[in-house]
């Protein structure tokens, strides 16, 4: 503690300013917060590293973000900065991705646009008769009825659920499952209702899966405006058909890289915190909010300990993720190579719910041993994040779980994370500068917690 | 209590839900964000009510928002609806405010506002050399020295603090009094920065006070990035000269009105628990989060109470105040009736912080009294609206208070608010669903707390 204290007197922190029963992790949290949200760079860095473009896994301005972010942590000066190579796979949207609904001799073109891993069409499309459902269970119940057909999964999100990430988990499983269980049924194509609260013309994109026994199937997200009105098509004497051209492309894997920064620890120099984010984003846009907002977040963690004279006592890592948008690659990849090196990840904290307002960090681990962490609540209390909760990590960090990696997920409000995610609406002008700064600042707080007091 | 299981069976809510443990009013808690969140009209109301543009105190959009809300309560059929008339002042900006910087021969045109109450220029505009002061001790310290000069408040939004509002308080000293001083010291004019922790090129407007011994002065807010441009044109050997030309005016007072709307309470009609938020707004924009958010929250909240079916043992009222904007005349005269007709209003809650995503509510009391209130933050935990703290109500229930009145405010997430705020950015598409709906839902739950519990 003592080597703490010497690092605030150096950085000019006055020492009565929290009184006489202050102690120094807590005026190292106030410091923080005041440094962060004065001159923090996690905006500045978005901003910049949002120049680039989509970060679409797989593609050139992904490798651009990578030398970029390279050089942004070599900037910053970190012990170690390295990249990790990574296979990645290449599947692209090609052309506008074209739907058009037909009843009887009415046509009605809607806005959708393809989901990650669709197959293409034929050359002039597919185009037949839609079946409506409303969950994968419902699609079971009907089984082989859907043969030839196109399935419309029209699956609402639950808006009356609070956090916002437990209504997209339900229902982003008819996006993530339906269409693969829709080709296992035959159906030739399928259409998902974007995930969202809201009610606007811009469709999500996101990853589906085919495992290797399914053939892939064309299949499209639709704005939930075209959602609505395709599903009011139903009901008439006549069927509601279907027509989708799709030119999507899948091309050999190319290699592409995880950046990792390291603050070296002073005592166990072995023994690893993490602070992970995914680089890459989906090509509808910027990816502001998912992931760009984690990416600097995870380099400004860094970055405020080295400002406030903070050295760390465990090895303080930051990385960011390839690929997590094409199925996790590169998360996968990290956990492979530390097991291969034989690593010590103590654990590993996410962003990757966006730039919002902190409001807590989310526990991987069962009640009793969140209990003996809300002890820490007090330190994140005045930036308004002193929320510890029973939760998920991440996605990138989930395999290191596997091996026995303590996982945090970082939880910032998300009232309006859905609005943005994996849309065309994902761009700077949706971050607002404080709360960007701040979510850095609560996982620097955390960080530093796990530095001094280890997993509970 | 019976009465209160009664309500929520006709309403459907099934009992079961929250398990032995649960009482009436937790569930009466969930109900509310559920059908918040699902069904509230806040947002619809909202987008109705900007439809009439900037609701500037004494206009006749004013006036239209007055019937505006007449008609929208009525239409939730609370059992009173009426309108209490104020005498308000009419102010206007005029043509387009011009302010131009001069250093010897090169002019630079500044992007500007007037200030409320700010005097109009003489035909020409005036023409001074500018003194520039960080703060109003600053200026004292000047004293006759800014004598037929123009003064320069440019004293910073610290943007260190977590509660923008606290940093508000302190940088709106200059704009609130700043002005006044300047003129007792015998300065022409007055420029101040812009409150806001954002660097871009809106200004700011808001009231400056001229107290009846002090002759009005032009006065106008400067864009923080023009306030930056200005400072760094002194230090050198010229002077820096500023003209300003205003054509601002007065009018002779007109008479409006604050709007009531009033469920009635079954046991105890005279105790009056209020919810408020002002009606009227800047002229810059249509005023969305200030306070077009909070009107339609007070709305709301009567509207949540009817449709859960909760009938209201204290009388819950519903104020919208005219000309906040202009000196908090709409609280004041609400006050002054309410006096003179001998009304017992118990507790007051006030929405006058944006519609942004609900953390708590501040209580105007002792810590004693604070502590006892914190016991029920549990029923708004669930919708993350837990932080009972020590603090302020608000500039319109402030009159009430000297009666007795136990006050209360509404705290959002204050982040993104001084961004917009007084700006031509307070519009629509800063405002998000979700996080609007879920205010209302918060102020409905300590509403029903107030009426179950009384003052603590």
């Amino acid at each position: 503690m003592k080597r703490i204290v010497a690092g605030l007197l150096l950085t000019g922190l006055a020492l009565p300013a929290f009184g006489q029963s202050a102690d120094s992790l807590m005026m190292l949290a106030h410091k923080l917060a005041k440094v962060g949200l004065e001159s923090g760079k996690s905006y500045s860095d978005l901003k910049d590293l949002l120049k680039i473009g989509p970060r679409m896994t797989g593609t050139a301005r992904a490798d651009s973000a990578v030398e970029w972010a390279v050089r942004k942590m070599r900037s910053y000066e970190f012990d170690y900065v390295w990249k990790q190579p990574v296979e990645v796979p290449r599947w692209t949207r090609g052309r506008k991705e074209v739907a058009v609904a037909k009843v009887h001799w009415k046509t009605d073109t809607l806005t959708v646009t393809a989901l990650g891993y669709s197959d293409r069409t034929p050359g002039g499309g597919v185009e037949d008769t839609v079946v409506m459902v409303r969950s994968l269970a419902e699609l079971d119940s009907i089984g082989r009825g859907v043969e030839s057909k196109i399935v419309f999964f029209n699956g609402e999100f639950d808006k009356s659920l609070i956090n916002t990430f437990q209504a997209y988990g339900q229902a982003a499983q008819q996006r993530g499952r339906g269409p693969a269980l829709a080709s296992y049924y035959g159906a030739v194509g399928a259409i998902v209702r974007s995930m969202t609260a809201v009610t606007d013309d811009n469709p999500r994109t996101g990853m589906t899966q085919f495992p290797d026994s399914i053939a892939p199937i064309p299949c499209v997200a639709v704005s939930p405006v075209d959602a609505d009105r395709l599903a009011s098509k139903f009901g008439g004497e006549k069927p509601v058909r279907l027509m989708i051209d799709l030119r999507t492309k899948k091309d050999d894997p190319v290699i592409s890289n995880n950046v990792i920064a390291e603050l070296t620890g002073s005592e166990f120099p072995g023994e690893i915190i993490l602070v992970g984010a995914h680089l890459d984003s989906w090509d509808l846009s910027v990816g502001a909010h998912d992931n760009g907002a984690g990416s600097v977040q995870v380099i400004e963690v860094l970055r405020l300990l080295k400002e406030i004279g903070y050295k760390p006592k465990r090895s303080v890592r930051g990385v960011l993720f390839m690929a997590e948008e094409m199925g996790g690659i590169g998360g996968i990849e990290y956990a492979r190579m530390a097991t291969w090196n034989n690593e010590k990840h103590v654990a590993a904290i996410e962003s990757d719910r966006g730039g919002f307002t902190p409001r807590g960090i989310s526990i991987q681990a069962d009640e009793a041993k969140v209990k003996k962490y809300q002890s820490w609540a007090k330190y994140l209390e005045h930036i308004g994040a002193d929320k510890l909760v029973k939760g998920y990590g991440g996605v990138d960090i989930g395999p290191l779980g596997e091996t026995g990696t303590q996982l945090f997920g970082f939880l910032p409000d998300s009232h309006r994370y859905f609005d943005y995610h994996h849309s065309a609406l994902d761009t700077i002008d949706n971050v607002n500068e404080r709360e960007l700064e701040l979510g850095a600042v609560a996982m620097a707080i955390f960080v530093i917690l796990l530095d001094q007091y280890g997993i509970q």
